[in-house]
């Protein structure tokens, strides 16, 4: 594709028709820019995969034309993919954002090794230009502070990213959405809106998360022991908030989990997170601690197997168990897959003797995305020409498209894209030309990229129905079966008589190898599967299962 | 356990910390009956795995006491281990229900070949006795019609066990739950109640299932062409409701699914479901009808992979293919841990052009389950002594304990009970005393129990880290290595250099083996040791992966 000058592209490379793995490429001639570079968690058609990346080869392809990446907020399905992106890209492309987000960034890198990056900061309702690209930094809400929306001009249309983004109009550091800013931008006439579509199902606002402080304090007002209170360790207002009611509970906070310990350090180091030298412990230093003078702040909101939470439920965690009468809070929600495993910790503590508190029971949790009527509010503030709905899987982006008609966006402007689309605006309008490569790739333990679907599908068939070998030995003077086959199976049960079922097994086998010796057959490939057939078959009358034969033929 | 005159056991085998396979045993003296006997679904900690099971092996040793099984209503989770149980007992115990209850027992026990049962039908408010037991049963609302209470009689103390139930106001079938029955119990004294928790942490009252036929009249005067409804096929007074407003909209009502065309059967030839021969259509049947004539009722509303739904949103259903401007329900809420099931369905359905109207978006659904209020009501009109909360997780057996405290049942009256443990009841009082043999019994393929702990984990293995075999031939003659070794991974990535990796694994097996020849190691099993921790040390290095590691040697 040649560049065009008076022609942007807009390319979604993730966040499209997913929860995650948020990535746009903007293009303008011979300039590139891309904002946000995130990752997305596997689930549960993924087994053993680590980590979900968009699939950015269009960028490296086209690296010389990058002149940096812009970061709208800390969270990891907006910054995740950078270790990866800025490896393969090899030179040193800026990287910009704001203070905190910039710092998570850092903690990310080092533990990847890069140091050798260039981060730039800039401040909310600061500008920063990038070749033909004009970005103006607008603060917004969300659940982890200093998120901006992005005001972004170029010399042939302007586009309003709003990154994620909630309206709080009682946000806990007083830093409201800049209305100023997006009215400015619309009398400036914005061509394209692209905005959040999380909660585009969810009717009405987004409660402030300043509900949720209020809450805490009653909650610890009437707790007589021991509290644990398990958020997300980006969350630092509701980190603040849990600090806050701990301190004026005469309670101590003592942290717990990797990521609550270094997302606490990192956001009071930079001073987004105000809490005394003397109110804020390590686990460690809580043993003389009375249970009634202590708050835990820690990990595992999400149910994670391994997090500090967990840990504490199955009674394995170094420093923090749980007593009868200890009070719990889980002020987050689980995210959609983690259900039943928030639910297997709750049952757990409460077994244990806790007192569970959730959302479900009070108001411990408020969303950082905005819902319906702010999402209309935006779309009526911003007046944009053309509406792309981002965020979200296609119920949420078709839900957000019809918030969008329901404003006055007539149809015809509102693009339900896909990842790999390319939108392309000029003067004289906007239409979809052209799909270019996109997709996921895999981080599967040390590799990055070369797990494939053959891959994931065996390792299904392998947890559904398990494996059965058959091994012979062939002996490689005279092409006779030497020794007897050998028959192992893992993850298939084969009945209450598996050694009477196996024995069977093995008569097939040389019945098998008896015929395609009579046969005059000596093609390995052939003999290989007449043994796949002929025990499949069995095994299926035997156990109605399928599991993946593996038939191997050994010349001795 | 020698049976004891005047002492009532009450052991739940299943249905406690999970939701699913219900069962509870209820024995006095020489007599012993069973009520309920139910399957769960098993979730992705579960591979392979088709259904589960209570462990009943208590039931089978105690065979020649039992009198019978009494089924409060036809769901799964309440019928679906009748088949096993009914099997393993041998003899004929009769099974005792309502008339729906029995005929999709009946249904079910034919599938499995079982024909020689003895079904007792009960009519909700009559009266049958079994040993020293006396049951009545009483009418309660749920989202399957003839659902029933139990109150049982026994010569030391009286149960009510509620089933699963709701409390709806303007039921469909106009059959109220029967109040006066159940402050009849009251009046004659309830030792026991053992209540439904499913909805113990939802405020308020669940909404009647009335709501929902107002909202489907609504969308069908509004949709332009096809309609489609996916539903729990057992949901007759949902299926009744979409029935009635296909009629009144002047539309043909298409059955698809196995099981919503067997239940809308069984349902019209008991007479629980109404509507006119001309009204309701095979799928075969609707080639001729134009799309606004028609509502297609189906199954899929969890997202199972093969439902109807599912393939109709994968555009593989025989007879029924999404057009733009098709209007799909999902009259269901998707059971803990389908969410993710069931948006992929949506999000398909979306893409190919459907309106996807879901619980989030309209009215579409309500709960078969008393929320809060309504349970606070069922412990007000019965007024036990002592109370067991029942059909729920931990978390959910909690806040039912809490209500319960909360309308003044003594804490020291409330018993949160696992299941195996044995309530015993007896003039002076209930107290806890043993844990009988419980626990789940997998169904897998053809094999009912044979899979293990250590087949679950193998799978688990398998799926997240993939397997590999080491094959090594040894001449039987002088134990020298025979040919070279074998090296078969499945479901494990080796990196971008895949057959470099296998040929270092390679040279690693052959310097093991020579070591172990040099060190004059004869048992196979320490050779297997060594390759195991060899090939395993080298695969975590290279891919930080720990797949199960089969060594292989075979005598040739």
């Amino acid at each position: 594709m040649t560049p065009q000058k008076n022609r942007l592209r807009v390319i979604p490379l993730g966040g499209l028709d997913e929860i995650g793995k948020n990535m746009t490429v903007l293009e303008y001639g011979n300039d590139m820019v891309v904002v946000d570079a995130g990752i997305m968690f596997p689930d549960d058609d993924h087994p053993g995969v680590d980590l979900i990346l968009p699939d950015y080869s269009y960028i490296l392809k086209r690296r010389d034309k990058l002149k940096g990446i812009v970061i709208t907020h800390g969270h990891e399905d907006h910054t995740g993919a950078l270790p990866y992106l800025l490896k393969d890209l090899g030179g040193t492309v800026p990287v910009l954002g704001t203070r905190l987000t910039l710092g998570i960034v850092r903690g990310k890198l080092e533990e990847h090794k890069l140091k050798k990056t260039k981060l730039r900061e800039v401040s909310p309702g600061g500008h920063v230009n990038l070749g033909a690209f004009g970005f103006d930094f607008i603060p917004v809400n969300h659940s982890i502070p200093d998120g901006v929306a992005l005001f972004i001009r170029t010399p042939v249309a302007t586009i309003l990213h709003t990154g994620d983004f909630k309206l709080d109009q009682t946000p806990i550091d007083g830093r409201l959405t800049d209305y100023a800013a997006l009215a400015k931008a619309a009398r400036q006439g914005v061509t394209l809106l692209m905005s959040d579509s999380t909660n585009a199902e969810t009717p009405g606002h987004t409660s402030s998360e300043a509900v949720v402080g209020a809450t805490l304090r009653d909650i610890f007002d009437r707790a007589e022991q021991r509290i644990i209170v398990a958020s997300f360790s980006s969350h630092i207002h509701r980190v603040q908030q849990v600090c806050d009611a701990a301190v004026a509970a005469g309670r101590k906070v003592v942290v717990t989990g990797r990521s609550m310990v270094n997302n606490t350090r990192i956001a009071r180091e930079l001073g987004y997170l105000h809490i005394g030298d003397d109110d804020i412990l390590d686990a460690y230093q809580m043993q003389d601690l009375p249970p009634e003078k202590v708050v835990v702040l820690s990990t595992g909101s999400q149910g994670e197997p391994l997090s500090a939470l967990a840990r504490i439920a199955n009674g394995d965690h170094r420093t923090v168990s749980i007593e009868a009468g200890d009070t719990v809070v889980i002020s987050a929600t689980p995210v959609p897959g983690n259900e039943k495993a928030v639910s297997r910790v709750m049952n757990r503590l409460f077994k244990a003797g806790a007192d569970v508190i959730h959302k479900g029971s009070a108001r411990v949790h408020v969303s950082g995305h905005a819902a319906s009527e702010e999402l209309k509010l935006m779309l009526n503030l911003v007046q944009p020409r053309y509406f792309v709905p981002i965020h979200g899987e296609t119920r949420h982006l078709h839900a957000h498209a019809k918030l969008a008609q329901a404003v006055g966006v007539p149809a015809e402007n509102v693009f339900i894209m896909e990842n790999g689309l390319c939108l392309e605006i000029t003067e004289s309008g906007a239409e979809v030309t052209e799909r270019v490569d996109s997709g996921v790739t895999y981080v599967d333990g040390l590799s990055v990229g070369d797990l494939g679907q053959f891959v994931l599908r065996d390792r299904q068939v392998l947890a559904s129905d398990g494996i059965a070998l058959v091994i012979v030995a062939i002996d490689a003077r005279d092409g006779q079966i030497a020794g007897d086959a050998e028959l192992v199976t893992r993850g298939l049960v084969l009945g209450s008589d598996t050694d009477a079922v196996l024995d069977e097994a093995r008569e097939r086998v040389s019945k098998v190898l008896k015929r395609t010796a009579k046969e005059g057959v000596t093609d390995q490939a052939v003999v290989k599967q007449a043994l796949r057939d002929s025990l499949g078959q069995f095994i299926w009358e035997r156990t109605r299962r399928r599991p993946m034969i593996i038939p191997v033929v050994m010349e001795v």
